[in-house]
């Protein structure tokens, strides 16, 4: 390895726009093997999904969530896997789907909870970035979503391949149109370009030790992932609220001197989150918007928008500034994004 | 009312002081409502719960959660209100109970997810502290939780009542004995009089900005209520953590200048918790245990739970120190928290 490749954040900003080829691959490669894992679920006519993950894969867990019960009218819950691990719990999982999202496919607690949740009667999905996985071993059914290795600890790539692919998987199960989805890679590839907009909101924050992100409905995963990739490599305080439960509290601690940061593409998501906008300008909020123009109406700065993907794709596009963010803020902060301090690229939990 | 009931904090503390008592008349009058309840949940055989909350009712529905899967071996997810209201999802709830958790039974959004949810049916549960509420009127059941009307803002005799009630229908459902819980009124008394062992620790914190809270199992719901009443109330950016996913990337903000406070009573969550915290010592964290002796021998600082209630009650008694928590280090900082900014008692989200 050469001494350009150390430089701090070479693997991440690598992987941030190695992208668009990552969700071009598995459109190409992955349909098939998605559609023959969507029948296999539909001949077993589940009632209810349990989704378990943890960090970045957690986030692409509460993506599906929102899918699932929006695309496919089923009641979808995150699982607690301490309940099945920890406690012992063995519950009735006839009728159940239980998915288990990770990049490494090693974390013993997922494979734990895979394992308990077959023999509780679950069928049960992995989806990971490691075939070879136990978990892809201990499931059902697996599907691969042909990320190539990552090599940055902070997960850019396989997050929105792991997106990609629940969202192939349950398009399959509605028998939608997964043709949709071939303008997701030109739509990140557009942002992946407008790095120089991202270094301006950045450059805000330079300062700055807390940030509280939100957004709604499919966004409110974007927002979460946002904020995970800012503590990982930025070592910010940052903390993502749904829309609603901001206001069910947190608001009191925003004042003007503790930045907020708004996910709020065009949609039915972006309708609920106006009382929200409202709510966070008159208490003279700094707030930034990622977002469509009549979200960023209510903002202090404004990043547009507009690659026109349907609310149900836009988090795999939304992503990439916040990833950028991150990137950005680590490095000028004198950090190596690629090397977060106490965290390795797996991580073992029970 | 007179000025001495005017001064920062009073309502709150009254509240506070008010658990006890509140805990006892449920437990002599609603455990036979909790039993009847019980009964028409069981002749519905419901085979998943959905639970739909906000703000402190949330961590409620999130120790409902726990309960539910450990004790009755029954999967359990959280409700995405917005997947119902603004997004229109219709999904088939058949054989699926919906639990409502709501101190005041009046935002919109809770009560079109409970009429949704029965018009889609679910059999519909709302707990709440206002038997006259919407809520109430608009699910086939409902279980008054009896704490009296709340005048502080951020709710604590409320949330203590919910942990309660829920419990109750759950041990009812679960055939267990109810009088286990007839310990509980001490065991919150016994913690509310030790309000100056909580000023040693709020003394500590008096200029944090920043602070990250962690428990597992039956524990997280006590961290995250812990992390939202400080936000409420003295504006620290107090953001909580499921042990297990603290690990996965949060880690990385930790360092011996930001706290951390963990709260961990004996029983199998502390069990799982041991690694957490070793990390979290080997990372020269700051680091506050609420919790039992083995825990607290990790600790920088300690105050020993030694109530004695079994595991799944011991969270009505563990969330006192963080109420009192709250209350010190707001009036401390010179805040009200009987009124914090940009809240009031009732939260309408849509």
């Amino acid at each position: 390895m050469t001494a350009t490749t150390d430089r701090p954040g070479t693997r991440m900003a690598r992987e941030i726009a190695e992208q668009p080829d990552v969700l071009a691959r598995l459109l190409s490669d992955g349909t098939d093997e998605a559609r023959t894992i969507a029948d296999a679920i539909r001949r077993r006519a589940p009632r209810f999904v349990l989704l378990a993950a943890r960090g970045t894969s957690d986030h692409a867990a509460i993506y599906a969530k929102y899918a699932i019960e929006i695309g496919l009218g089923l009641p979808a819950g995150l699982a607690s896997p301490s309940t099945l691990t920890a406690y012992g719990a063995r519950p009735d999982l006839r009728d159940v789907l239980v998915v288990a999202v990770s990049q490494s496919g090693g974390s013993p607690d997922l494979v734990e909870t895979v394992t308990v949740a077959r023999e509780c009667g679950a069928t049960t999905l992995a989806v990971t970035n490691a075939p070879a996985s136990e978990l892809a071993a201990a499931a059902d059914l697996h599907l691969d979503v042909r990320a190539g290795v990552e090599t940055a600890v902070a997960a850019t790539k396989t997050y929105t391949a792991e997106l990609l692919g629940l969202w192939l998987v349950v398009e399959s199960l509605r028998g939608g149109d997964l043709a949709a989805a071939q303008a997701v890679p030109d739509a990140v590839a557009g942002l992946v370009a407008r790095a120089d907009e991202v270094a301006t909101v950045a450059s805000r924050f330079r300062f700055v030790d807390r940030l509280v992100l939100t957004g709604r409905g499919f966004s409110y995963p974007t927002a979460l992932e946002g904020a995970l990739k800012l503590m990982e490599t930025s070592y910010v305080a940052a903390h993502a609220f749904s829309g609603a439960d901001l206001l069910h509290g947190p608001l009191a601690m925003i004042d003007a001197d503790h930045p907020v940061l708004a996910v709020v593409p065009d949609g039915v998501g972006a309708a609920a989150m106006e009382p929200v906008l409202a709510r966070l300008r008159q208490r003279g909020a700094d707030l930034t918007v990622v977002g469509g123009e009549q979200a960023i109406a209510y903002a202090t700065v404004g990043m547009r928008l507009d690659h026109g993907l349907p609310e149900p794709l836009s988090p795999l596009a939304d992503i990439v500034p916040l990833q950028q963010l991150a990137l950005t803020l680590a490095v000028a902060r004198g950090l190596d994004p690629d090397r977060p301090r106490g965290l390795s690229k797996i991580t073992e939990t029970w």
